[in-house]
């Protein structure tokens, strides 16, 4: 395939304030890069949307840096590798790469992660099969002490990371409850992914619902959110009952560092535990062993938002922040 | 010993706002009670003032009421049964009981706990060999995995629960740092109770202190306070780090709930743990087991803050909560 000389690109135009809006970005056109010493220059097939550059742009994610005003939009995509001097990487290999928000990218060959097509579609490489179900996987088998029968809740149930949850604590044997909002994503928890129920936090009497949903209380929580769901939840928790802490989705936009109360806490003995993906990713190979044959015999579904071309990006994430998205939010930027 | 007709007992004046002062309570003659079908009538020896306490008078802790104003004030204390038809409970025989703050109490024979003066000195049934203690090991052996080596933090170090806490955390090998308030409990938390060394929350520079204090992080956190110290322990906590929350001491007062920022615990991958000693009390022949002979031989040691007479109580109370009591807070209200 002919690579070009140019290319569009998109550039943080603004920090957001609160929601991010299209307006915060610009689409540009530059110059496709140059490979140099140690890398590859790879075609950016999906790009993936994720809550967690919503905090990358407020200059707080673990790991990552906030990029300047008129600097390219960090992010994480699938691509095809099209220039090579790596003969254990040939041109036509597809790869996971931390690409920004282009149609190309110059990207060191040792941050690459290489994908299998045979093994599902390629895009769950960027959800089920990627960052969001390791996380998920991360949480409910090494955070978490699930066993059958238990009753389990997850916040931002459709997203990619609460649907797999959901469906692994069900391949635990739990009763699984999500919680979404709107009654769209309420319903697809229950049919598409077999969630027993869905509660949807925007209805007034929500915690009521979640109550009689869970009516031996809630024993184990993976928190996606932070704020009043948590609260919430919180207040059914069983004594002696676990929460993953996984996202701050609100506290992403508002900027507000989110602060629990923890009189409920000690009252309810619980234990709460951070979780962080970055910790777990030399057990990647070991999550997609164990979750790829489940996928392609579809045990475990998935379900992705997907928005065409690359300039379609800013409000694509401004729908995932506001909620909007009904699955994993995918850009697709070219040619599979 | 012969019992009198009237007595002095104390009771809530009003409720406090803030930190209890000595006009929040009322002292009152009364008559000394009848002991009714299952009860016995005690003499209060020991008073035990305890932060949980402060929890109470805001309707706020777990298990107590809240008492009107008028009524009575609640409390723990050691006793002697001067009146018993329980022929396993002999007049002469020392218990604990919630005998409230009063001079004699006439209370149920099931919530007694017999003391054993050979043990040790009868008012360490209120604190080190008490539920204090109690608190302290069942933190330190059943909400925490302590190793050798480690590096452990305690909060209100030389109180009944934090000085406890902080020599089982020794006795399991562990490097082992307080917190207090003030140079002189600082230095009593290092040469009574042998800690590694002592923070003064009450430094500007406190938490350059524990930075310093703790060069590879603090792997264990023992909560007794929550607030600003909490925040600051988590700044040093190691990645991976386990705190057990036990206790709220600053909300107590201001009775403003107090809230944790989550992202800090997200980042350090931490684990929080609520602890209630309620929880333990079946345990407590096995922490009396353990403990006891270490308190004869002053492998553990304990502190007292003893004031003399029912009357000194309020004051003594408004010093505990005001944290300008140094040790356990007794009231010694009757003969030995």
């Amino acid at each position: 395939m002919s690579v070009p000389n140019t290319q569009h690109r998109v550039v943080v135009a603004a920090f957001p304030d609160g929601i991010p809006q299209p307006t915060d970005f610009r689409v540009e056109e530059a110059l496709v890069p140059d490979a140099e010493a140690g890398e590859v220059l790879v075609r950016v097939i999906d790009l993936s949307l994720d809550p967690y550059l919503r905090s990358v742009l407020s200059g707080r994610h673990i790991g990552h840096t906030r990029p300047e005003i008129g600097a390219l939009m960090p992010g994480r995509a699938t691509a095809e590798v099209v220039r090579s001097d790596d003969a254990t990487l040939p041109v036509g290999s597809h790869v996971v790469a931390e690409t920004g928000w282009q149609q190309y990218a110059a990207v060191p060959r040792a941050s690459l992660r290489r994908v299998d097509r045979s093994d599902a579609p390629l895009s769950t490489a960027l959800g089920i099969l990627g960052m969001p179900g390791l996380t998920a996987w991360a949480g409910i088998t090494q955070r978490m002490s699930l066993h059958r029968g238990k009753t389990f809740v997850v916040s931002a149930a459709i997203g990619g990371v609460g649907s797999t949850a959901g469906q692994l604590a069900r391949v635990h044997g739990c009763r699984v409850i999500g919680i979404a909002g709107g009654a769209q994503k309420c319903a697809l928890a229950v049919s598409h992914f077999g969630f027993d129920a869905c509660i949807d936090y925007r209805d007034n009497d929500w915690e009521t619902r979640l109550h009689d949903a869970t009516p031996s209380g809630i024993d184990a929580y993976f928190d996606n959110t932070g704020g009043r769901i948590l609260e919430g939840v919180l207040r059914q928790l069983v004594v002696g009952g676990e929460i993953v802490l996984c996202g701050l989705i609100d506290q992403y936009n508002t900027g507000v560092p989110y602060a629990l109360p923890l009189a409920p806490v000690i009252g309810k003995r619980a234990t709460l535990r951070g979780l962080v993906v970055y910790d777990f990713e030399s057990q990647y190979p070991e999550y997609l062993a164990f979750a790829a044959p489940l996928v392609r015999n579809e045990q475990l579904r998935y379900l992705e938002d997907r928005s065409n071309g690359l300039t379609s990006a800013p409000l694509a994430f401004h729908r995932l922040m506001s909620g909007q998205n009904i699955g994993k939010a995918i850009v697709a930027v070219g040619e599979p």
